[in-house]
Protein backbone atom coordinates (compact mmCIF):
# COMPACT_ATOMS: atom_id res chain seq x y z
CA UNK A 1 0.00 0.00 0.00
CA UNK A 2 2.77 2.10 0.92
CA UNK A 3 4.75 1.78 -2.13
CA UNK A 4 1.33 2.21 -4.31
CA UNK A 5 0.85 5.57 -2.92
CA UNK A 6 4.23 6.51 -3.38
CA UNK A 7 4.21 6.11 -7.10
CA UNK A 8 1.01 8.10 -7.44
CA UNK A 9 3.27 10.94 -5.58
CA UNK A 10 6.02 10.67 -7.61
CA UNK A 11 3.79 10.03 -10.74
CA UNK A 12 2.16 13.20 -10.18
CA UNK A 13 5.29 15.25 -9.44
CA UNK A 14 6.73 14.28 -12.55
CA UNK A 15 3.68 15.02 -14.87
CA UNK A 16 4.61 18.80 -12.66
CA UNK A 17 8.35 18.52 -13.38
CA UNK A 18 6.97 18.09 -17.19
CA UNK A 19 5.50 21.45 -17.17
CA UNK A 20 8.30 23.12 -15.37
CA UNK A 21 11.02 21.80 -17.78
CA UNK A 22 8.64 23.48 -20.96
CA UNK A 23 8.24 26.36 -18.61
CA UNK A 24 11.94 26.94 -17.73
CA UNK A 25 12.81 26.30 -21.40
CA UNK A 26 10.46 28.70 -23.00
CA UNK A 27 11.58 31.16 -21.01
CA UNK A 28 15.15 30.42 -21.71
CA UNK A 29 16.47 29.76 -18.27
CA UNK A 30 18.86 26.98 -17.50
CA UNK A 31 18.10 25.25 -14.40
CA UNK A 32 20.74 23.76 -11.60
CA UNK A 33 19.35 21.44 -9.17
CA UNK A 34 22.27 21.23 -5.77
CA UNK A 35 21.71 19.14 -3.62
CA UNK A 36 23.79 17.43 -0.75
CA UNK A 37 23.97 16.33 3.07
CA UNK A 38 23.00 18.78 4.99
CA UNK A 39 26.26 20.76 6.20
CA UNK A 40 28.43 19.38 3.43
CA UNK A 41 28.79 23.21 1.66
CA UNK A 42 26.28 23.88 -0.82
CA UNK A 43 25.50 27.72 0.31
CA UNK A 44 28.72 29.05 0.23
CA UNK A 45 30.09 26.93 -2.64
CA UNK A 46 26.79 28.30 -4.36
CA UNK A 47 28.14 31.99 -2.81
CA UNK A 48 31.19 31.67 -4.76
CA UNK A 49 29.98 30.44 -7.88
CA UNK A 50 27.16 33.39 -8.24
CA UNK A 51 30.49 35.23 -7.42
CA UNK A 52 32.29 34.50 -10.49
CA UNK A 53 29.35 34.12 -13.01
CA UNK A 54 27.79 37.34 -11.80
CA UNK A 55 26.75 39.47 -13.70
CA UNK A 56 27.76 38.04 -17.20
CA UNK A 57 25.13 35.10 -16.30
CA UNK A 58 21.56 36.36 -14.92
CA UNK A 59 21.16 34.21 -12.14
CA UNK A 60 18.57 33.61 -9.56
CA UNK A 61 18.15 31.42 -6.36
CA UNK A 62 15.40 29.03 -4.87
CA UNK A 63 16.63 27.85 -1.39
CA UNK A 64 14.78 24.81 0.20
CA UNK A 65 15.10 24.63 3.78
CA UNK A 66 12.62 22.87 6.44
CA UNK A 67 12.67 26.05 8.46
CA UNK A 68 15.14 29.02 8.41
CA UNK A 69 16.11 31.82 5.86
CA UNK A 70 19.59 31.32 6.31
CA UNK A 71 21.11 30.36 3.46
CA UNK A 72 18.72 33.05 1.27
CA UNK A 73 20.08 35.69 3.82
CA UNK A 74 23.75 34.70 2.48
CA UNK A 75 22.73 34.28 -1.27
CA UNK A 76 21.11 37.15 -1.45
CA UNK A 77 24.29 39.26 -0.46
CA UNK A 78 25.68 38.42 -3.91
CA UNK A 79 22.82 40.49 -5.59
CA UNK A 80 21.10 37.73 -6.95
CA UNK A 81 17.05 38.02 -6.24
CA UNK A 82 16.66 34.99 -3.83
CA UNK A 83 13.41 33.18 -2.66
CA UNK A 84 13.28 30.90 0.24
CA UNK A 85 10.85 27.82 0.02
CA UNK A 86 10.05 26.67 3.80
CA UNK A 87 8.76 23.03 3.59
CA UNK A 88 7.45 23.15 7.19
CA UNK A 89 4.50 24.43 5.78
CA UNK A 90 4.48 21.16 3.43
CA UNK A 91 4.39 18.68 6.66
CA UNK A 92 8.30 19.48 6.94
CA UNK A 93 8.97 18.16 3.64
CA UNK A 94 12.47 15.86 2.93
CA UNK A 95 12.73 17.45 -0.81
CA UNK A 96 11.37 20.37 -2.79
CA UNK A 97 8.71 18.63 -4.78
CA UNK A 98 8.50 20.49 -8.68
CA UNK A 99 5.23 22.44 -8.13
CA UNK A 100 6.79 23.58 -4.98
CA UNK A 101 9.75 24.80 -6.88
CA UNK A 102 7.29 26.63 -9.67
CA UNK A 103 5.42 28.58 -7.18
CA UNK A 104 9.10 30.13 -6.11
CA UNK A 105 9.87 30.22 -9.80
CA UNK A 106 7.32 32.66 -10.57
CA UNK A 107 8.74 35.37 -7.87
CA UNK A 108 10.99 35.91 -10.77
CA UNK A 109 11.16 37.22 -14.38
CA UNK A 110 12.17 33.98 -15.90
CA UNK A 111 13.18 35.64 -19.56
CA UNK A 112 15.49 37.99 -17.56
CA UNK A 113 17.34 35.10 -15.99
CA UNK A 114 20.05 32.77 -17.36
CA UNK A 115 20.42 30.50 -14.48
CA UNK A 116 18.41 29.54 -12.03
CA UNK A 117 19.83 27.84 -9.18
CA UNK A 118 17.92 25.88 -7.14
CA UNK A 119 19.20 24.60 -3.61
CA UNK A 120 17.35 21.87 -2.37
CA UNK A 121 16.72 20.33 1.33
CA UNK A 122 19.63 19.10 2.69
CA UNK A 123 19.17 15.38 2.09
CA UNK A 124 21.13 12.72 0.72
CA UNK A 125 18.08 10.09 -0.10
CA UNK A 126 14.82 11.68 -1.15
CA UNK A 127 15.47 14.89 -3.14
CA UNK A 128 17.17 12.49 -5.47
CA UNK A 129 13.65 10.78 -5.93
CA UNK A 130 11.64 14.24 -7.39
CA UNK A 131 12.31 15.60 -10.90
CA UNK A 132 11.71 19.32 -10.83
CA UNK A 133 12.22 19.91 -14.63
CA UNK A 134 15.80 20.77 -13.74
CA UNK A 135 18.27 20.99 -16.81
CA UNK A 136 21.07 19.25 -14.32
CA UNK A 137 21.47 17.95 -10.88
CA UNK A 138 24.68 18.38 -9.04
CA UNK A 139 25.89 16.35 -5.76
CA UNK A 140 27.91 17.84 -3.19
CA UNK A 141 29.76 15.46 -0.75
CA UNK A 142 32.42 16.85 1.56
CA UNK A 143 35.06 14.72 1.99
CA UNK A 144 34.89 15.10 5.96
CA UNK A 145 31.90 12.90 4.92
CA UNK A 146 34.36 10.25 4.24
CA UNK A 147 35.01 8.27 0.95
CA UNK A 148 31.37 5.81 1.01
CA UNK A 149 28.55 7.80 0.43
CA UNK A 150 27.61 7.13 -3.06
CA UNK A 151 27.55 2.81 -2.83
CA UNK A 152 25.88 3.79 0.20
CA UNK A 153 22.97 6.57 -1.39
CA UNK A 154 23.64 5.25 -5.18
CA UNK A 155 20.43 6.65 -6.17
CA UNK A 156 21.63 10.39 -5.57
CA UNK A 157 25.05 9.55 -7.30
CA UNK A 158 23.24 7.91 -10.44
CA UNK A 159 20.89 10.91 -10.85
CA UNK A 160 23.26 13.59 -10.73
CA UNK A 161 25.51 14.82 -14.48
CA UNK A 162 28.80 15.91 -11.83
CA UNK A 163 29.89 15.67 -8.78
CA UNK A 164 31.71 18.04 -6.36
CA UNK A 165 33.90 16.61 -3.32
CA UNK A 166 33.82 19.67 -1.57
CA UNK A 167 35.58 21.56 1.49
CA UNK A 168 39.00 20.03 0.26
CA UNK A 169 41.21 22.22 2.19
CA UNK A 170 40.11 20.08 5.32
CA UNK A 171 41.98 17.10 3.77
CA UNK A 172 45.54 17.55 5.72
CA UNK A 173 43.63 17.43 8.65
CA UNK A 174 41.31 14.05 7.93
CA UNK A 175 42.09 10.53 7.06
CA UNK A 176 40.63 10.22 3.23
CA UNK A 177 41.46 8.68 0.38
CA UNK A 178 40.18 10.67 -2.49
CA UNK A 179 40.98 7.62 -5.26
CA UNK A 180 38.41 5.33 -3.50
CA UNK A 181 36.07 8.47 -2.78
CA UNK A 182 35.98 9.07 -6.68
CA UNK A 183 36.41 5.08 -7.22
CA UNK A 184 33.07 4.81 -5.07
CA UNK A 185 31.30 7.43 -7.72
CA UNK A 186 32.75 5.82 -10.61
CA UNK A 187 31.18 2.57 -9.40
CA UNK A 188 27.43 4.01 -9.36
CA UNK A 189 27.82 6.34 -12.00
CA UNK A 190 30.55 5.50 -14.79
CA UNK A 191 32.63 8.59 -16.19
CA UNK A 192 30.56 10.98 -13.99
CA UNK A 193 32.58 14.41 -13.15
CA UNK A 194 34.02 14.93 -10.07
CA UNK A 195 35.25 18.39 -9.27
CA UNK A 196 37.47 18.88 -5.88
CA UNK A 197 36.71 21.86 -4.44
CA UNK A 198 37.52 24.06 -1.78
CA UNK A 199 35.13 27.48 -1.50
CA UNK A 200 37.68 28.55 0.97
CA UNK A 201 40.05 28.48 -0.93
CA UNK A 202 39.68 28.94 -4.50
CA UNK A 203 40.71 25.44 -5.21
CA UNK A 204 39.78 23.36 -7.93
CA UNK A 205 36.89 26.24 -8.54
CA UNK A 206 38.01 26.59 -12.05
CA UNK A 207 36.80 23.47 -13.66
CA UNK A 208 33.27 23.09 -12.15
CA UNK A 209 32.92 26.96 -13.44
CA UNK A 210 33.75 26.05 -16.82
CA UNK A 211 31.87 22.69 -16.69
CA UNK A 212 28.63 25.24 -15.50
CA UNK A 213 29.41 27.89 -18.08
CA UNK A 214 29.97 25.20 -21.01
CA UNK A 215 26.22 23.77 -20.15
CA UNK A 216 24.79 27.11 -19.54
CA UNK A 217 25.77 28.13 -23.14
CA UNK A 218 25.16 24.43 -24.91
CA UNK A 219 21.25 24.72 -23.13
CA UNK A 220 20.73 28.46 -24.84
CA UNK A 221 21.85 27.33 -28.45
CA UNK A 222 19.95 24.32 -28.34
CA UNK B 1 -4.16 13.52 -0.25
CA UNK B 2 -0.58 13.32 0.65
CA UNK B 3 -0.68 14.16 3.47
CA UNK B 4 -3.61 12.08 4.42
CA UNK B 5 -1.83 9.34 3.40
CA UNK B 6 1.50 10.36 5.16
CA UNK B 7 -0.96 10.36 8.47
CA UNK B 8 -2.07 6.79 7.80
CA UNK B 9 1.11 5.45 7.46
CA UNK B 10 2.55 7.26 10.31
CA UNK B 11 0.02 5.88 12.56
CA UNK B 12 0.47 2.86 11.66
CA UNK B 13 4.18 3.01 12.30
CA UNK B 14 3.32 4.35 15.61
CA UNK B 15 1.30 1.34 16.62
CA UNK B 16 3.82 -1.03 15.59
CA UNK B 17 6.96 1.09 17.39
CA UNK B 18 4.35 0.87 20.97
CA UNK B 19 4.66 -3.37 20.28
CA UNK B 20 8.07 -3.08 19.67
CA UNK B 21 8.87 -0.77 23.20
CA UNK B 22 6.68 -3.87 24.98
CA UNK B 23 8.79 -6.68 23.59
CA UNK B 24 11.97 -4.67 24.35
CA UNK B 25 10.75 -3.80 27.71
CA UNK B 26 9.47 -7.63 28.12
CA UNK B 27 13.41 -8.67 27.66
CA UNK B 28 14.97 -6.38 29.49
CA UNK B 29 16.95 -4.41 26.62
CA UNK B 30 17.40 -0.83 26.43
CA UNK B 31 17.23 0.81 22.65
CA UNK B 32 19.37 3.64 21.47
CA UNK B 33 18.39 4.79 18.28
CA UNK B 34 21.40 6.89 17.09
CA UNK B 35 20.42 8.96 13.77
CA UNK B 36 22.30 12.08 12.01
CA UNK B 37 23.43 13.42 8.16
CA UNK B 38 25.43 11.42 6.29
CA UNK B 39 28.53 11.48 7.35
CA UNK B 40 28.51 12.64 11.04
CA UNK B 41 30.78 9.97 12.33
CA UNK B 42 27.86 7.63 13.90
CA UNK B 43 29.42 4.56 12.90
CA UNK B 44 32.85 5.52 14.37
CA UNK B 45 31.43 7.02 17.83
CA UNK B 46 29.63 3.66 18.19
CA UNK B 47 32.65 1.57 17.64
CA UNK B 48 34.15 3.73 20.55
CA UNK B 49 31.38 3.16 22.36
CA UNK B 50 30.75 -0.03 22.41
CA UNK B 51 34.69 -0.59 22.98
CA UNK B 52 34.19 1.06 26.09
CA UNK B 53 30.97 -0.39 27.45
CA UNK B 54 31.53 -4.24 26.72
CA UNK B 55 31.48 -6.53 27.87
CA UNK B 56 29.70 -5.03 30.95
CA UNK B 57 27.06 -4.08 28.98
CA UNK B 58 25.79 -6.76 26.50
CA UNK B 59 25.49 -4.99 23.51
CA UNK B 60 24.58 -5.82 19.68
CA UNK B 61 23.71 -3.30 17.06
CA UNK B 62 20.86 -3.14 14.18
CA UNK B 63 22.36 -1.09 11.18
CA UNK B 64 20.61 0.76 8.73
CA UNK B 65 21.61 1.59 5.37
CA UNK B 66 19.92 2.33 1.88
CA UNK B 67 22.88 -0.19 0.67
CA UNK B 68 25.79 -1.76 1.64
CA UNK B 69 27.34 -3.40 4.52
CA UNK B 70 30.19 -1.47 5.58
CA UNK B 71 28.85 0.07 8.32
CA UNK B 72 27.65 -3.39 10.02
CA UNK B 73 31.80 -4.52 9.05
CA UNK B 74 33.11 -1.78 11.09
CA UNK B 75 30.77 -2.41 13.98
CA UNK B 76 30.77 -6.14 13.92
CA UNK B 77 34.82 -5.48 14.79
CA UNK B 78 33.44 -5.27 18.46
CA UNK B 79 32.75 -8.55 18.58
CA UNK B 80 28.86 -7.67 19.28
CA UNK B 81 26.36 -8.99 17.16
CA UNK B 82 25.32 -7.03 14.21
CA UNK B 83 22.30 -6.89 11.40
CA UNK B 84 22.48 -5.07 8.36
CA UNK B 85 19.00 -3.47 7.19
CA UNK B 86 19.69 -2.14 3.37
CA UNK B 87 16.06 -0.59 2.83
CA UNK B 88 16.92 -0.55 -0.79
CA UNK B 89 14.85 -3.69 -1.02
CA UNK B 90 11.89 -1.43 1.14
CA UNK B 91 11.89 1.42 -1.95
CA UNK B 92 15.39 2.39 -0.70
CA UNK B 93 13.57 3.78 2.11
CA UNK B 94 15.38 7.07 3.95
CA UNK B 95 14.69 5.91 7.29
CA UNK B 96 13.63 2.69 9.35
CA UNK B 97 10.01 1.99 10.16
CA UNK B 98 9.54 0.05 13.75
CA UNK B 99 8.33 -3.15 11.77
CA UNK B 100 11.68 -3.24 9.83
CA UNK B 101 13.67 -2.54 13.15
CA UNK B 102 11.99 -5.38 15.02
CA UNK B 103 12.42 -7.93 11.99
CA UNK B 104 15.92 -7.46 12.32
CA UNK B 105 15.67 -7.43 16.10
CA UNK B 106 14.16 -10.96 15.87
CA UNK B 107 17.82 -11.94 14.99
CA UNK B 108 19.09 -11.46 18.56
CA UNK B 109 18.38 -13.55 21.47
CA UNK B 110 16.53 -10.05 23.28
CA UNK B 111 16.89 -11.62 27.37
CA UNK B 112 20.57 -11.67 26.27
CA UNK B 113 21.36 -8.44 25.83
CA UNK B 114 21.46 -5.34 27.61
CA UNK B 115 22.09 -2.50 24.97
CA UNK B 116 20.29 -2.67 21.77
CA UNK B 117 21.95 0.24 19.51
CA UNK B 118 19.95 1.05 16.14
CA UNK B 119 22.03 3.41 13.79
CA UNK B 120 19.42 4.56 11.52
CA UNK B 121 19.71 5.48 8.15
CA UNK B 122 22.24 9.14 7.94
CA UNK B 123 19.27 11.62 6.98
CA UNK B 124 18.46 14.75 9.10
CA UNK B 125 14.88 14.84 8.36
CA UNK B 126 12.95 11.61 8.09
CA UNK B 127 14.12 9.31 10.77
CA UNK B 128 12.97 11.80 13.30
CA UNK B 129 9.55 11.04 12.15
CA UNK B 130 9.18 6.94 13.05
CA UNK B 131 8.89 5.86 16.49
CA UNK B 132 11.13 2.38 16.65
CA UNK B 133 9.68 1.94 20.07
CA UNK B 134 13.36 2.80 21.50
CA UNK B 135 14.54 3.40 24.77
CA UNK B 136 16.20 6.86 23.47
CA UNK B 137 16.74 8.85 20.85
CA UNK B 138 20.52 10.56 19.87
CA UNK B 139 21.56 12.56 17.20
CA UNK B 140 24.85 13.11 15.75
CA UNK B 141 26.00 16.54 14.43
CA UNK B 142 29.69 16.94 13.00
CA UNK B 143 30.76 20.32 13.71
CA UNK B 144 31.90 20.25 9.94
CA UNK B 145 28.22 20.66 9.22
CA UNK B 146 28.05 23.99 10.78
CA UNK B 147 26.02 25.48 13.69
CA UNK B 148 22.61 26.01 12.38
CA UNK B 149 21.47 22.78 11.65
CA UNK B 150 19.41 22.66 14.64
CA UNK B 151 17.32 25.35 13.58
CA UNK B 152 17.07 24.23 10.03
CA UNK B 153 16.23 20.27 11.28
CA UNK B 154 14.49 21.14 14.25
CA UNK B 155 12.26 18.29 14.76
CA UNK B 156 15.26 15.79 14.66
CA UNK B 157 16.22 18.03 17.66
CA UNK B 158 13.48 18.59 19.36
CA UNK B 159 12.88 14.31 19.50
CA UNK B 160 16.24 13.63 20.79
CA UNK B 161 16.97 12.95 24.05
CA UNK B 162 20.97 14.14 23.74
CA UNK B 163 22.74 15.64 21.00
CA UNK B 164 26.61 14.91 20.55
CA UNK B 165 28.33 17.01 18.86
CA UNK B 166 31.13 15.05 16.73
CA UNK B 167 34.66 15.54 15.34
CA UNK B 168 35.58 18.31 17.90
CA UNK B 169 38.84 17.19 16.92
CA UNK B 170 38.65 19.22 13.53
CA UNK B 171 37.77 22.36 15.72
CA UNK B 172 41.13 24.00 15.47
CA UNK B 173 41.31 23.60 11.18
CA UNK B 174 37.43 25.44 10.68
CA UNK B 175 35.42 28.22 11.16
CA UNK B 176 33.25 27.45 13.92
CA UNK B 177 31.10 29.12 17.09
CA UNK B 178 30.95 26.79 19.51
CA UNK B 179 28.37 28.76 21.62
CA UNK B 180 25.90 29.38 18.96
CA UNK B 181 25.74 25.96 17.89
CA UNK B 182 24.76 25.07 21.42
CA UNK B 183 22.70 27.79 21.47
CA UNK B 184 20.88 26.74 18.28
CA UNK B 185 20.00 23.37 20.01
CA UNK B 186 19.22 24.78 23.22
CA UNK B 187 16.61 26.83 21.08
CA UNK B 188 14.92 24.47 19.48
CA UNK B 189 15.08 21.68 22.54
CA UNK B 190 16.18 24.01 26.23
CA UNK B 191 18.18 21.80 28.27
CA UNK B 192 18.59 18.82 26.21
CA UNK B 193 22.32 17.60 27.01
CA UNK B 194 25.19 18.48 24.74
CA UNK B 195 28.63 16.17 24.57
CA UNK B 196 31.08 17.85 22.40
CA UNK B 197 33.32 14.30 21.15
CA UNK B 198 35.70 13.68 18.90
CA UNK B 199 35.69 9.95 18.35
CA UNK B 200 39.27 9.74 17.33
CA UNK B 201 41.01 11.43 20.32
CA UNK B 202 38.69 10.16 22.97
CA UNK B 203 38.17 13.79 24.10
CA UNK B 204 34.48 14.18 25.42
CA UNK B 205 33.65 10.68 25.50
CA UNK B 206 33.35 9.68 29.28
CA UNK B 207 30.40 12.29 29.94
CA UNK B 208 28.60 10.73 26.99
CA UNK B 209 29.73 7.00 27.99
CA UNK B 210 28.32 7.91 31.52
CA UNK B 211 25.03 9.65 30.10
CA UNK B 212 23.94 6.58 28.53
CA UNK B 213 24.80 3.84 30.93
CA UNK B 214 23.16 5.80 33.77
CA UNK B 215 20.06 5.82 31.76
CA UNK B 216 20.46 1.73 31.20
CA UNK B 217 20.56 0.95 34.75
CA UNK B 218 17.61 3.55 35.18
CA UNK B 219 15.31 2.02 32.29
CA UNK B 220 16.49 -1.51 33.84
CA UNK B 221 15.13 -0.83 38.29
CA UNK B 222 12.33 0.78 36.67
Amino acid sequence: MEIKVVKRVLDANDTMAEKNREGFKRAGVFVLNVMSSPGSGKTTLLQKTLSRVMPDIRCAVIVGDICTTHDADRLAESGAPVVQINTEQFGGDCHLAAHVVWKAAENFDLKDLDLLVVENVGNLVCPAEFDIGENARVVALSVTEGEDKPVKYPLMFRQCHAALLSKTDLLPHIEYDRAAAIGYIHQVHPGMPVFEVSARTGEGMDAWIAWLTERIQAARSA
